[in-house]
């Protein structure tokens, strides 16, 4: 008999409930036929109307001083009280998994050492991709691979309000109160429309294959709130499509470069066709070459179902750990912003001639609307980009174009 | 120190070599530190020019009687010697890994029950979808979920044939050829064209989900050799496209209902943008919902790199079984072939008026070929389909339609 705890009773949380009570034959199939006993839930509010109310506690020490407790899955979410809480556990040889991203980009490198220390686990499959199984995959894959790259939709809020301004013709402030609406944006849509939940997760995956800490707070991000429909239709006749793009490469050098930017993304990509609040993570491995990874990157049961498979895998691997971590580098590892060129989509009401003698050779695409020029750029870095998009005259849009 | 064999030293074999030489160090990080030390490469045929030839052997006794070696690669192909080797060498207490997808959708409810009972492990990763991580990753969805439904892209050769003829307009004579010049079908391309390769696939697939063997002789399979231009160009019109689709569902009651079929699938289904020689398997879990893997499904980098992967996960569970495995059941557990209805794409030279007759309610599409008729049923069981095509006059095509 294997018994757990929930910290947090949220979306999360009480999808993992439901599906512990109703799976309850598979979970056991998984471990053996030993049985997987919730013992606590960990709320500080009541829930009078549950069916099972003895299992509510206040106190998180009810928890951790429960010898029989061995996994406790963290789906509080926010940076506090969930690091002391899953801090407090881990160094008393229980193992925590989590849906928390926050937690795991900021926090993870020392939670995740204090695991092996133990010779326990902090298993954080939830944190990326919802439901879809990306951390033990990537894993799995880096066993024989050296990682190049990894660009992932990662977030299904920005994926969906794209995917009304391409297919519906809404424009972004639209697509973004339809999405308020729908329950897919937060009232406050900032993390999500900004990119910093991306940043998280890119980091998250990052720090994954390369095996040290990539910090989140030096990730270039920018997110979707400059692009506009006259965007996605110029996109739309370059036969491409606007994503936002959580994205890494791995240098042989052990530097990596990552950003968070929305990128134009031609349709014979896999990730051109990853629709509404479906997340997708195209990773490139120097043997295996793409394999892409595609579900729902939200939602209550999605995200439950991976919590609850970490919670298996953590009874299954009870004092032993699984080894899925990254150290803290002795030094930086990320690449400078300019180690690495993209091409540029540019909309600009300067002319061809200006445009031209500033950025040589490019690429003329068809204008949609009057008076301004539109091209597609070599490739160039960060700064020359910058620089040159800097001499034109009323630039109106500038994306990355992925390779 | 780990030492490990591998048997057959052809396309896959020679590329898990260089995997094991090239990337030592992450092989070696995945098992915390312990060397995999390969001792034996077992091959009827010499290799004159080979940098270790000390390492080759004829003799498969050799490595059943080595009491160092723990885990072996099968990599030979083939249902014999393949399948005694395999029995003896899991009899003797060793690992097996495997890519042989003939050998597993035969044998491998035998050789995991041995498997299990000798506590070590029957791997088989690279059976299915080649390097596309699929197996584990299944078997965890699995364990918060119930799978309802698989749908996959499982043979290259044959999605290759068809993206040309949807692409670039070449018939299916050209297309196979053209196949054949770049070495992505046999010379003799049958088991490829006729669906033998994506059923014994979808086996595996449907016995890991359902726990128990699903036979692939069981498995109604239709190839793409009746499938021509003209269907692919009726597609087209439907905003849709024609794919070799490995299917599988799994009702409440146990049962499997599963066919190979090529199928009409809409362009919003993540199958339908998956080109050329890739693979991609959608899976259907009850809690997660949709989620899809994809990748290159053949290949001596991208197989290798998953035989790899398993060897190093049967180094890491010497001696504990991964319970990833099925059982024979009491019964058949197949459902009967007109349990599940699909709506159907036909072409006939009959008319309207007689079509109504037959199939009450349809959908026509506008005809592409002077003096037939095109349309899509109602959902129709297989032999409801069968009988009222019957009743036509001049049937051309009859496709089914994933819904």
């Amino acid at each position: 008999m294997a018994k757990v705890a929930i910290m947090g009773y949220g979306t999360v949380g009480s999808g993992v409930y439901d599906i512990i009570k109703n799976n309850a034959d598979h979970l056991s199939r998984s471990v053996d036929g030993e049985k997987i006993e919730l013992k606590y839930i960990l709320d500080i509010r009541d829930f009078p109307d549950h069916p099972e109310p003895n299992l509510f506690t206040k106190e998180f020490n009810d928890i951790l001083n429960d010898g029989e407790v061995t996994v406790a899955a963290e789906v509080m979410g926010g940076l506090h009280p969930a690091y002391e809480f899953t801090k407090a556990l881990l160094e008393a040889g229980k193992s925590v998994v989590t849906s928390n991203k926050e937690l795991v980009a900021t926090y993870g490198t020392e939670l995740l050492e204090i695991a092996r220390e133990k010779n326990v686990n902090y298993l954080f499959e939830a944190s990326v991709g919802g439901g879809i199984p990306i951390i033990r995959p990537m894993h799995q894959c880096l066993t024989a691979n050296n990682i190049v790259k990894i660009a992932g939709i990662l977030n299904g809020t920005t994926n969906y309000i794209l995917d009304q301004m391409i297919r519906k013709g809404k424009t972004f402030e639209t697509a973004l109160k339809d999405a308020q609406a729908k329950g897919f944006a937060e009232r406050n849509p900032a993390a999500d429309i900004e990119g910093h939940d991306a940043c998280r997760k890119i980091a998250i995956l990052a720090s994954l294959a390369s095996g040290k800490f990539v910090d989140y707070s030096d990730i270039d991000t920018e997110g979707i709130t400059a692009v506009t429909l006259d965007d996605v239709k110029y996109a739309a006749a370059m036969d491409s499509v606007i994503k936002l793009i959580g994205y890494a490469e791995f240098g042989e050098d052990g530097k990596v470069y990552s950003i968070v930017s929305p990128m134009v993304i031609k349709s014979d990509s896999p990730l051109s066709g990853v629709d509404g609040v479906f997340n997708a993570i195209l990773v490139t491995g120097d043997c295996v070459g793409d394999v892409m990874f595609y579900g729902k990157g939200a939602g209550k049961l999605p995200t439950a179902s991976a919590v609850t498979a970490d919670i298996v895998d953590a009874v299954k691997h009870r004092e032993r750990s699984k080894k899925i971590f990254w150290e803290k580098p002795s030094g930086t590892i990320m690449a400078g912003k300019d180690s690495r060129k993209f091409r540029y989509f540019i909309r600009t009401n300067d002319n061809a001639e200006n445009i031209r003698g500033i950025f040589g050779k490019c690429e003329f695409v068809d204008n949609l609307i009057s008076g301004e020029s539109a091209f597609v750029t070599e490739p160039l870095t960060s700064s020359e980009a910058e620089d040159k998009t800097a001499r034109l005259r009323d630039v109106v849009t500038k994306l990355r174009v992925m390779a």
